[in-house]
């Protein structure tokens, strides 16, 4: 199934993409950042960095975080975190139905892809 | 002022967004692969690359290219090429306007961006 995946440029260099969106999600998942990070197979410090950009973008915090304790720090969406993960993806929702007839006039020229690896015979 | 950009990515792994969209709106501009690579300041094999990857993607070319001669190689859209620039220029544009409230409220929502270089005084 194709897929349409926005980035959101704002004027001054911020932008939010599907990278930060997903790791909010997952973050809401697995309750933690480091949990997080392990389920998306990227670097404690890079998702430490990038929960850190998000949650510095916005007016208000993104990203609830409780540091130490029994069984490590935890993390969860703030209320906000929620609405903003909402609209991105209300966004790549509305844009697959509302350009569904472009995406399928670009489906239907796609070129065939060449088998690589001709299947065993008998 | 904010920009949305979208990715297009085809079952298969082949996709389509901002860069391949721009090298062949430069190349159409520049009439050559080599002219549209100094215009993004790119190298010349990156925007080959690019162009070939484009060019095989659909059934149709994208690209017309005719090597050497007096002057150098030239390269311009297929009518294909024009139509494919103009549905991807077109979703943008259009969910440019469709996504605008929920842009918005992103936008109000933006921290202010700390002066990291106060004005010089008097």
């Amino acid at each position: 199934m194709t897929r349409l995946t926005i980035r959101v440029d704002f004027d001054d260099g911020r932008h939010l993409g599907h990278g930060k969106i997903r790791l909010l999600e997952m973050v809401d998942a697995h309750g933690s950042i480091s949990s997080a990070a392990r389920a998306m197979d990227m670097s404690y410090r890079r998702a430490w960095l990038l929960a850190d950009e998000v949650n510095r973008m916005f007016r208000t915090p993104v990203l609830e975080t409780q540091l130490g304790g029994k069984g490590g720090g935890h993390a969860r969406l703030t209320e906000f975190g929620r609405l903003l993960v909402d609209h991105y993806r209300s966004i790549e929702r509305e844009s697959k139905v509302a350009f569904a007839p472009r995406i399928a006039a670009l489906e239907d020229q796609l070129a065939p892809v060449p088998d690589e690896q001709p299947e065993a015979q008998g």
